[in-house]
């Protein structure tokens, strides 16, 4: 019993670095089409968004059914319950990809980021990408290190967050009202992606060690 | 065996709908406070949001007690899998009502709601505090035409949503770059909230007709 759950483990972690993978892939194409306003981009990422739901759902419904038929207690039913958060976060942080991605739709042939935000929102982007790119490897290694990097990480993308509502207050940047409203919801979804890294990194971190950070 | 376990799914329940009316009043206080420009009020929500987290924590505990020791099958074991689901969409709308609380705060003694939005955002702060009213009453009664309540309210915030959005960019809104700021992330808080009530509301749902919406 305990051989066939290490396997069904197994499958789990391996599920969850797919789905990373998919979302690695996403953040990437969609902080670009948005940094570019390249329309046909952000349109593959709007598309990839089902794949991503598809195998989050399909990930439920395996770690539901090993819960069921392995009734496992202590640790291992926390890996169970802490599967099914890391799904969730993993499929919100693919929905956030799509928003930016349909930001970029929205205004183009106009670019969404505003002259003056250039740079902050290609870093933003860039800080978003990467740590999709540690959380891939954190799922895939369980290598504690990489909870660290995230981590920073993420308080580097609050920073930009800040940055860029700082800049935008203090006229620095030259926009109209619709820039104002994508920078700030632009932001606040590149920031919220960050969060969701962390939260999937913090449940790791529970089973490598033991306890909440 | 069975009758500890019905007790325990009513305990469960019971901790949902005390959880879901701390956040009802959270969000009748933030919209309030945002609505009024009342820093008291909005600092009682800041600081309320702490004991919903706590609440919340240990609805979890006891849901993974209750998966350990009665090792529910079949429609049980999704019964546990929502709750678990639900404690934390109900974490993150209180988590909303906070943040619409921190804008009230942070423009003090401005207002936080540009001149031409007041009615608009009062009428979603109404209909936040209606959606969170109606979640606790299909919480607590299983009363499945609460859920179409709900799916409706969502609806009438998500137009308002877009009215904000329209009316910002239309000039019809005098305002500054920081009201716009503020309208755009107050809009957006506002509308998560509706759709964290409709994603419990989809859950209550799935156990009370066997199917996701």
């Amino acid at each position: 019993m305990r051989e066939v759950f290490q396997q069904e483990l197994a499958e789990v972690q391996s599920r969850l670095v797919q789905i990373a993978e998919l979302v690695e892939i996403a953040i990437q194409q969609a902080t670009t089409a948005f940094r570019t306003s390249d329309v046909s981009l952000a349109e593959q990422v709007i598309e990839s968004n089902e794949r991503v739901e598809q195998m989050a759902a399909e990930l439920d419904e395996l770690t539901i059914d090993i819960l069921a038929r392995q009734q496992p207690v202590a640790s291992d039913l926390r890996l169970m319950v802490g599967a099914l958060r890391m799904g969730s976060s993993l499929e919100r942080m693919a929905d956030l990809a799509e928003h930016i991605a349909q930001l970029a739709r929205y205004r183009y042939p106009e670019s969404a980021i505003p002259q003056g935000l250039r740079k902050t929102f290609a870093r933003m982007g860039e800080l978003d990408a990467k740590i999709a790119g540690k959380l891939v490897e954190l799922l895939r290694t369980q290598d504690p290190t990489f909870i660290d990097d995230i981590r920073d990480i993420d308080d580097a993308i609050d920073e930009l967050h800040a940055k860029v509502f700082e800049k935008v207050l203090s006229d620095k940047v030259s926009t109209d009202t619709t820039g104002v409203v994508d920078a700030t919801l632009a932001s606040r979804y590149h920031e919220r992606f960050g969060d969701h890294a962390v939260n999937i990194s913090r449940q790791v971190n529970y089973f490598l060690r033991g306890a909440l950070l």
